[in-house]
């Protein structure tokens, strides 16, 4: 085995566990937070509770919400001009994945200076971050305890990837009781954003023994668990889907991607969808492009989702994946390429745009532009 | 569930990855580091090798290597004060659970003064430690991702059980490649060491489902890899146990641990015995006692031991339990106190002086100084 890495932030978790985020922050030095979030939380009360809990602990607090799906750039530098102004010395982010990733923008600007782009690719910043402490909304982005930051580059209408270990944060606060404020629509996104992040990376060319324990696990969980969290938003149920997004996140930010949400950042980048949504469209494709050189490992997935039998891993692998279709269309959401875009000769734009992205390189078989249209193809 | 904290560190695992030292120690500001090692690990050549990967990385270092198996507070503050003397900024030790320990002793004193006996039992540590990098060499003791710090007091001869957050270091360097020349002996205290670790955290009070995964992953591996570890002493195997033992500790330090490791920590300030070495005697008892309050649990433990076969949760206990014992036994280690232990009448002093120690809060079945001595009698 080569030698690998494995980190994480300091995790609470539990129902309630939101109310640690003054004393948090206090730990970390905080005398003025700068609060990210957007417009659906604060609608939801979340932002105001976190200002409470902030005063009451006698903490100063800014707060920047001008932050959209699929985070952009100059909103990134918008904030990170806040930052500074409020001379703010901890960020703290409180939303699904695109207020933390605008949090984590803006803490790059915040101490490294420049603008965002800058910094796109692996391991591009260089001096420490301010400290950040990130409490998810959404069981799925995983981006409150990973290394990745995704921002929409306006003018390239392309998601810039960053990848660093600085942007891991300090602590991650999950709270699975927020979940029960959200829609079916965003429980299944984020769900299924998840069940992504942890095939890709339990399959990408660096995943370790830490990661593909925390990957298998997230896909059991998600498999166990999505159905009754729809059905009867049971509060367990959305806890353990908290709980695999949050090992999915573990996964994939030590081990990487692959072409999946290579895509996903292509087609998130010029038709500003739902990032949750391209994965049961995408997923089932790219696997099988996958299977022919990691066939193991897509057979032991497969027989997570067929449950018990003897097959052959080749056997599990693509029964496995027919299945997988057969059960993200049971949610109702689009499950091809064709639903969601205008028409089909976009594909080339978007393969183009998707073979130089960041999470391509730990694919597990080699992505050329010619296999990302190929599995776009598959997709239709 | 409760609110549940998960923290390790930063891992950086994998054959050969000790080599990443210096480049470790630059990133956290290291320009001279105190080294804290033993004379076992000097012997076998370790100590050096890093002191030749911190010069070609161009760091001054002082080295600190008077510390014994169960390190003794005088060590420790000898070693604080050559920190001090020596203006050094960054701790890094290789070695056993001993010399880190020493170095999480050292580290504690250095920034927040007074004697080691001051910070006894759980977050009394108020001052940040400087920057700490760990590079275990047996694959057992799991100090390196902890938030423990056990100290021997000679004094009152017990151990000091130190937990704290802070104790988790900045990074730990695990190379299994060290393991290739350790005693076949010191392979088992340390796998059973780990053993206990996974085992006490799973059915810990304050288990969570990021620290049960790791536990059940560790006993797993053990129980796979243990045997082929010594027969044949493979690198595969062994970084199984490398492996296994890095679960455990991340179970173990965000659980806590239970009755066996309290009874553990008297009978090594008593009578300085070998760590791991009393757990094959230890724990056997420690599961049939607690078996009562978490059959079920104690039951998967017993099913994984036995294999398969439909088992109620009771059978899967006591039989697990039963064989457990057997396999401890194979390995030609002492499997009874009278083994270790001058007379049967210092039994009543070790269960008094283990009701006190940290680790017995989280014993999932409160454990009195009754209960205690009940336990070494049953191992007796």
């Amino acid at each position: 085995m080569n030698v690998t890495k494995f980190a994480i932030p300091e995790i609470i978790f539990g129902r309630g566990s939101m109310v640690h985020v003054g004393q948090c922050a206090r730990r970390l030095g905080a005398k003025r937070v700068l609060l990210v979030s957007d417009q659906g939380v604060e609608q939801s009360g979340w932002v105001e509770r976190v200002t409470e809990l902030l005063e009451a602990d006698n903490l100063e607090w800014v707060y920047y919400g001008d932050v959209n799906s699929n985070p952009r750039d100059h909103q990134v530098h918008t904030g990170a001009q806040l930052y500074q102004e409020a001379k703010a010395d901890v960020i703290i982010a409180i939303g699904g994945g695109s207020p933390i990733d605008a949090a984590k923008g803006i803490a790059i600007l915040a101490s490294n200076g420049g603008v965002i782009s800058d910094y796109e690719g692996a391991n591009r910043i260089e001096r420490p971050l301010p400290p950040m402490i990130f409490l998810p909304t959404t069981a799925g982005s995983g981006s409150d305890v990973s290394q990745f930051c995704i921002i929409t580059d306006v003018a390239r209408q392309l998601k810039l990837s960053i990848i660093s270990r600085s942007l891991v944060p300090n602590i991650s606060i999950i709270d699975p009781l927020i979940l029960l404020t959200k829609s079916q629509e965003l429980i299944i996104a984020s769900a299924v954003d998840a069940f992504a992040h942890a095939v890709e990376s339990y399959v990408s060319r660096i995943a370790s023994p830490f990661t593909e324990i925390q990957a298998l696990r997230a896909m059991e969980l998600i498999l166990r668990h999505l159905k009754p969290a729809l059905e009867k938003k049971s509060i367990h149920a959305l806890e353990q889907l908290s709980i695999a997004s949050t090992a999915a996140g573990m996964s994939f930010s030590n081990a990487g991607l692959g072409a999946g949400h290579a895509l996903a950042h292509s087609l998130g980048g010029m038709f500003d969808v739902l990032h949750g949504l391209v994965h049961p469209i995408l997923l089932p494709a790219v696997m099988s492009f996958n299977t022919p050189v990691c066939t193991a490992k897509i057979g032991t997935i497969g027989r997570m989702i067929l449950g018990p039998g003897a097959r052959s891993d080749e056997e599990a692998a693509l029964d496995g994946i027919d299945k997988l279709k057969h059960y993200f269309s049971e949610f109702g959401v689009p499950v091809r390429l064709r639903d969601i875009l205008p028409e089909r000769s976009t594909l080339a734009t978007l393969a183009k745009a998707a073979v130089g992205d960041a999470c391509n390189l730990t694919n597990p078989r080699t992505a050329d532009e010619d296999s990302l249209l190929g599995i776009c193809e598959e997709a239709w």
